[in-house]
């Protein structure tokens, strides 16, 4: 059911592809709006449960448009998250691009990423069941791990300070960074207890900008 | 096909139908092995399209036997992640009772934390399933809500120095090193890079007994 040989449309820039499909793709409104209602369908219901004309019909198209600009539900599957972690993404790098390189900049811009992680609910929905399909879908897997990759590579331009003196603890730090984002997703996910999960990411936040300033310091 | 109203065996203790029936159950040698290969075999190939027969097949078991201690697929689906969890925070337990309360102690019982959950591959898929599962099974994600918090308790107990003098501070560490297993279980799931996972995972614990031995002498 989950053919990975009928991408076409739509890529993302990565390491293989090359970087000029992405933003005209991304930037078409009616394939930026197509991707949106796919993430919102695909949360709520799995991507087994959800067809093309589902989410044409959230978007009042028919799915043959759908169909039109992405091959294969393999397709939009895979291009889904790949455009949901990038919006994300490309508002962290707004926050770096505004900082100053400070541990109060670092722990500015990582708020700015919970927020705009807090303001998309079918975010977690989405990575759960791409984390899921990934068993079973070796390209899905292969993306998925590459996001984090691409993800990690931002996060570690946001820890500014840290990053620039020990870049295998800034690495180490990137990773904890992405593993709390999806953790305290998780948990949010399942107990719904919405301040507790900030209580914990202003908690972690906390314990990076005094790790960063001591490692600055010394 | 989760139907859900069929749970009659091995329930675990939570604060709504009491502790009585837990050990019993799990330390039946056979009961605990059906549980193992089930957390296997849906870590494996999903809980869809696991079957009964298959479970016991695992083991050199009929279908009917395993059927014996499980009324369903959803009972013994509810029940793989208790199981698997309580295994966890036994080993966790067992640490702080071996500890002195110190922040050395707490970072000690969290690697040992971290090792129980490295030495049993199949807890990562299994959650991942769980998580997925829980949108569409409402009693599952109950549960899965409860068992984190259950876990909560005890990272709390084991954060040993901290939790003492602030309580809220103690919630909200515990609820984040709770993130940070599950977030970081996640990408090595997906990226199988084991030791950028550790390095991750003993930079958190560094910030927390730096942030602990701060907290201890202010």
């Amino acid at each position: 059911m989950m053919n990975t040989e009928t991408l076409v449309t739509a890529r993302k820039p990565t390491e293989e592809n090359g970087a000029a499909s992405r933003s005209a793709d991304w930037e078409n409104p009616r394939v930026a709006s197509i991707l949106s209602a796919a993430a919102k369908c695909f949360a709520r219901k799995g991507f087994t449960a959800t067809t093309l004309a589902e989410i044409g019909k959230e978007l009042g198209l028919r799915k043959s448009i759908v169909h039109y600009y992405f091959a294969s539900k393999a397709a939009l599957i895979h291009e889904v998250q790949s455009f949901t972690y990038h919006r994300y993404l490309d508002r962290l790098k707004e926050a770096i691009r505004n900082g100053d390189g400070s541990p109060q900049q670092m722990t500015d811009a990582l708020r700015a990423l919970w927020d705009a992680i807090q303001s998309n609910k079918t975010g977690t929905g989405l990575n759960i069941e791409v984390w899921s399909a990934a068993r079973r879908d070796t390209e899905l897997k292969r993306r998925a791990a590459g996001l984090h990759r691409d993800a990690r590579q931002v996060v570690r331009d946001a820890l500014g300070a840290v990053a620039s003196k020990d870049p295998a603890r800034a690495e180490s730090l990137a990773t904890l960074v992405l593993a709390v984002l999806n953790g305290l997703s998780v948990t949010e996910y399942l107990e719904g207890e919405e301040a507790k999960v900030k209580d914990a990411y202003d908690a972690f936040l906390e314990l990076l900008r005094s790790g960063a300033t001591n490692n600055t310091a010394s």
